[in-house]
């Protein structure tokens, strides 16, 4: 729904290629930003080189969704054999399109692109050390900060690669990285893996991807995840890895599977949309009610309505029709009306909904007001009860690794108990999974960040 | 999807509103456009009049969607308290700014405006007519031809509205008409009843729409629905309603149920959501198939889905995510790239369909082809048996009503049987519901035009 | 400068080509057009038929400059070896996308296309009488009344010529027109020739355009002008010319050779630059001044300023320099800053003027805003004396043929005499060319329409 | 007429305004810029500060015209009493939106912006010794080494402007600079003055601008212009100067005066408009011919041949008529027809031309090809001789002080003498301006740079 929605947003995703075979990657990287463009829809940009040809980079980004940024034309003049595309999401402070990505820059050893996923906890410290130096930024993403870092290792460095490892050692926090050189594709995940980046090959093109699901989209095969503080280099001879850090406990980010990711995706070996079904089964074990049906709010509740639905033997069914036409450009009617903004987007189906007890599923709840509004169609409806379950338990605390969950002030778990939620959200009941059984999700086959919920942060937070 | 789908289009929805209190009417035209938007994604327009102040008619319209047509500034200046709206899909043809709706023109008795959803099966002979007497046509749609029609009666008509009847005794064909002087709203359906419109109303504002979730979306009141025959005059002072023609047979379009119109109206007391979840039942008990999981081809083969699951006991599941990126203006990958069309838009869920036997409900075949993707698709993410079974009988004859289906050659039913059929989309199986059984939709209640899939036509087809 | 500035405009311009051999000619329309943007910059559009294919035209027109409207891919999809092309201007209370021209229709034989420059002045007769007999009209332009009665006359005519021939024995007024049937291109002029139009030849293409600078733009050759009242039939064969109706005293528009056409084109015989030059002239010879420098007004002044300083003897010099980038976006000063408009557009040379008696030389004073202001630019940039010579008549009389002179109030020279006008704009002295020396810019040899400078209209106004 | 024409273009305009009284700057800046245009026409872009509030900078870029870039609601988003703006031209190979300007940086004092006109002579070398430092470089222009160079100065330096005279130590070449702090508006001006830069005021607002023509758009007063070498820094108290490098013997452009710079502007104290008229006396005077009239190609030649006029005693006519609706997305004819574009850009005046001797004034000959078409013109149109007098010097070595001139190979008087151009532009006789005579341009008042005529470059050439 864009950002005017009231979820948390992902703050970007990476996707790069290379064939060694020589056939332009540009159609495909489109394709894969597309399949990517759940997390990031402000800005978008695609950067291709020619291993075979002039060391040159060409890169074209702007404001907008893939599908308006990109048209045959552009894609045709980006002409190359290897690439790196981006999309991004950005709050309302930085957006600018200084800060669209892939950043392609000039250094020592020549040209260099840099796409990035995350964020950087000590951002503020390595940028005021570099400017003491002499630096100048002109962005304020920390994709710069990176990029001083490989460009200053690289004075000393044999390798693209190993500039990358160096820089390693300076920046902290969260970073999946697609590095480009005219010649080498270099894909970097921090050491806690917080961001998702995966592997995939289809005949004799590489693929690195924020998420499987771009790999699917080009037809490609799922290779395998890059691991933690893992460096793979890509090149005409072949994939190397190295792990130029000591091992870390991973902290994977555990929205992803909540919210985030694509429900086809597999992220570390756990899939997406398995992990909301079994979120929602738990929740029903934990917060079980009598009811006539359950139902997901579109589309991020669907999954997990399913899975309590399986829970709990109550039946699943459609509550609301969405209106597939919301766009950017829509005008909200808060402008012009004083219709509810939600009205136009969801519609509830009255002859289902009325005099029936309903489980509504959603997978989070960030302000409470579109919450509350939800449940209001469904009473207006005819619902003679509404429980409201989520798939997770209540956000409190910031994230500092790469999406843009508000500050405490205005999550309305950070100034309210659940007895006072459900209240203010107009539910009859309301269940919240609780943080012990986040593990369900992930079949606690993973050690994940859940410090949104907990509070506790795998590394120490931003100074500044 | 847009016109790139494999689809059957409606080709128009309308929309209109009046409030004698004076309030502007454009904002909840705009968003009455906006939930109609399935209906037609070509062109829109909305045209204004003030019936409290001069006799003039405000127009704008365009190609694209309500939400790139219009802006806050564009619809601030289509200030008045009476208008019309229209959204159109056309076939590639006929795709031209000349053909956007509303129609506005002037004739003798002033100014009038006219918005059409359907198509007149004597329009060529009308329109003969009317040239042999010196008229000119500026557009190819039938709209001209009931705009002469409606003119020309009212020479020696006493209103608008004895216009608008008299025109009812030339016309024949699927007509659902909004018309609008500057004073009057006139709503029309034909004798048979064809398309829907219906009536509502919000505090002193009086509403027509294509359907009743347009209504939901303005925060209006159902009031009812207009009768197949019927002309409701809207005035200052009220509703008046009359009935120009001898009673019919009515002729609902069936299809509406099925896949035009969107599951959260309710069309002539029958919902159409519960029309879907009811033929999936029905389709259920046609056709059984021993199987794990049923699934639905997103997003208008869910909820059959669920009404199969329903029926069947197998558990309803999702088995594709759809890329919800997907517009007019985004790149076909056979312009680029190998891969299939079907692919970027939709990805099977391993996880879930991996040694499964599948029942796959969709809402109808058409050329096959996509159909067969998507079998395909199923099969590569590892489905034992994909069993397809479709709401709705095969599609064997042309619409001469106001829908897009293409004509007979290149519908898959017309050249093949049901066992061929199967063959060729790579099915285990397949089971179409029977055009016997199409009453089932509507539990009989209504009498409807099943002529695409039985061929008989309520009405004689055109000649030309 | 666009319609901000303070001048009337002419509000059509049109150019049709057509090749027996069967080449396109969208292209040569798409430069015709340029070279006659000066005549219309609100819309235009381009139709093209096909006299070798099938009885089809394809039209592309909206809103915006030609090379605003038009790109390579519109050109390429405009096939065709016959097409007329129109480009617009309009008063604010129509400009609307509906008014955009050519007209296309359909009609009892077939299609027709019909671009117009000029105005009716029986336009609102003809329109009751034909909504009298059922018409409707979509347009608030005159030429939906010409298509109409070229149109019924069509039902007993042998011809589309002889239908228009028929057409013109009803229509009163200004009318350049051009008729496209898909086999025939037929030039028409009213018979007192208000508007030109003349035809040209290009190896086996013939041009009909409003002034031969669009014949020059495209290499063609100048054939001749239409003559008032011929209609010219261009098929396979040749030329074919008629002349209807009993001839008239011509009334050519004394305004095009003042101002409205270009300075290369040739009209009815006389070179537009020449004119320009010979006013300039007689107006030194009819308002003498001693001074240092005669400067023009860019850059309608410039050629009269050429004329009065070969005539006086008077050093002829440049003292303002134009920004040649104000263009229809542009932000006016009015809305941002204190600054006056003129300032933005005009700057003065200040060591030309500085210290020197000038001489300034415009065409005309239409409000007469305009001209206090540049006349002030001379004196702030040190002009010891002021002396405003306009190279044509005080405007006083409304035009009914075709251009946008402002009504009677908005006239300065309706509500003052020359002596309050200097005042007014502040000149130390004011020189208007005499109503009677106004033969000598077309050096006697047409008699011509000055009904602005003396009130004496050629043909009735029009009744309402 | 844009970059397809066969002129040297100037690459930058800079215009800074400061109101310490706190009014906002941008509509002056837009102004500015705009009457600026003819410096470039590639992109544009204003950043503003706020001397009172907090200490960032806006800032708004594009691809574009002035008028397309800005709109009224952009501007109202810029707002701030102190600010930059810049246009730009640029040759194909570097056309990005990266390479836009200002440049808004970040670095260890806060936050900076700078525009600069000009090309630095050292830039390799800088830019390679910043990059063995760890530097990274976002764009190809000079401007971003500059960046770098007061960045790494301001860590030792007690004020920007300190930091600014230290790196202009580093920095050789043309360069006419205005940096921004969030509180100081700085100008700066290489040693030798290559590139033009003036101060204005009006009330309480400063301004520095590329030429004296801005000054006047916005009704400011020329205050001085900056003197080469100086650095000017405008505060609230006022206007402070500072020569921090030891005199140099100036090197100003004289092609600014020959054709760059608007003829209205006064650079150096030499009015531009007066060094044209004087070139074309003494063209006259070198080369005298006998002939009937003097024409310029418009515009750039008009200026010189009215001075050719006065000194010859021939008369100045008009001899071509030019296309003003000529703009970037114009198609070019050879794109789609046989015809030259210059016949779709000028049309001659036969009626003038015909018969006669003409003397046909331009200012340069870049490659040739537009000049030999212009003469063709002007034979057509029945001209008995025609006679090529040129403003200036031949062209023949390549500029590398910020003008696109191309190198030595296309330019026609590097391959060919005098007598060889002539027969290939096929005129009668044809006169340069003598190298030796340039000063007369001038009137012997400035030392100027004339490389690209002698050969003498003021400065080493850049090595790389």
């Amino acid at each position: 729904m864009g950002p005017a929605d009231d979820k948390p947003h992902e703050e970007c995703g990476v996707f790069g290629a290379y064939d060694p075979a020589g056939n332009d990657v540009a159609p495909a990287i489109y394709y894969g930003l597309f399949a990517l463009q759940h997390r990031g829809q402000e800005s978008c940009g695609i950067a291709v080189g020619d291993t075979l040809g002039p060391r040159r980079i060409l890169l074209h980004k702007d404001m907008g969704l893939v599908s308006e940024v990109f048209n045959e034309e552009r894609l045709q003049k980006l002409g190359g054999n290897i690439g790196v595309g981006h999309v991004r999401y950005s709050t309302a402070g930085d957006s600018s399109p200084q800060n669209a990505q892939p950043l392609v820059l000039n250094y020592i050893k020549g040209t260099l692109c840099i796409a990035h996923n995350g964020n950087l906890v000590n951002a503020v410290e390595l940028r005021r050390e570099l400017e003491l130096s002499g630096s100048i930024f002109q962005t304020s993403a920390d994709t710069e900060v990176i990029a001083y870092h490989i460009a200053r290792e690289r004075l000393n460095a044999k390798s693209a690669e190993e500039a990358v490892a160096s820089a390693m050692q300076k920046i902290s926090g969260a970073y999946s990285l697609i590095v480009m050189s005219p010649r080498k594709l270099i894909g970097v995940r921090d050491p806690m893996g917080f961001r998702p980046l995966c592997i995939g090959k289809r005949d004799s093109t590489y693929f690195l991807a924020s998420e499987s699901c771009a790999l699917d989209a080009v037809g490609a095969e799922f290779v395998r995840d890059v691991a933690p503080g893992e460096i793979v280099t890509i090149t005409e001879t072949g994939i190397f890895s190295e792990f130029p850090r000591e091992k870390a406990t991973t902290a994977h980010c555990i929205f992803e599977y909540i919210y985030f990711a694509r429900p086809d995706s597999i992220i570390d070996g756990i899939g997406v949309y398995e992990s909301r079904v079994r979120a929602g089964r738990e929740l029903a074990r934990q917060h079980p009610v009598e009811a006539d049906l359950v139902v997901g709010v579109p589309e991020s509740g669907n999954d997990a309505a399913l899975g309590f639905s399986l829970e709990s033997g109550i039946p699943y069914g459609k509550a609301f029709v969405k209106n597939n036409y919301v766009g950017r450009t829509f005008i909200k009617p808060t402008q012009l009306e004083r219709e509810s903004s939600v009205r136009i987007k969801l519609n509830a189906l009255k002859k289902v909904v009325c005099g029936k007890r309903i489980v509504m599923i959603d997978d989070s709840i960030v302000r409470g007001t579109t919450c509350a509004q939800i449940v209001s169609l469904l009473r207006e409806a005819g619902a003679t009860e509404v429980h409201v379950r989520i798939s997770s338990p209540p956000f409190k605390h910031p994230c500092y690794f790469g999406t843009d969950i508000p500050t405490g002030g205005q999550l309305i778990a950070n100034r309210h108990n659940e007895q006072e939620i459900c209240t203010l959200i107009g539910a009859d009941s309301l269940g919240y999974l609780s943080v012990k059984s986040l593990s369900e999700i992930i079949q606690g086959r993973l050690s994940c960040c859940d410090a949104c919920f907990s509070g506790k942060y795998p590394v120490a937070r931003p100074k500044h």
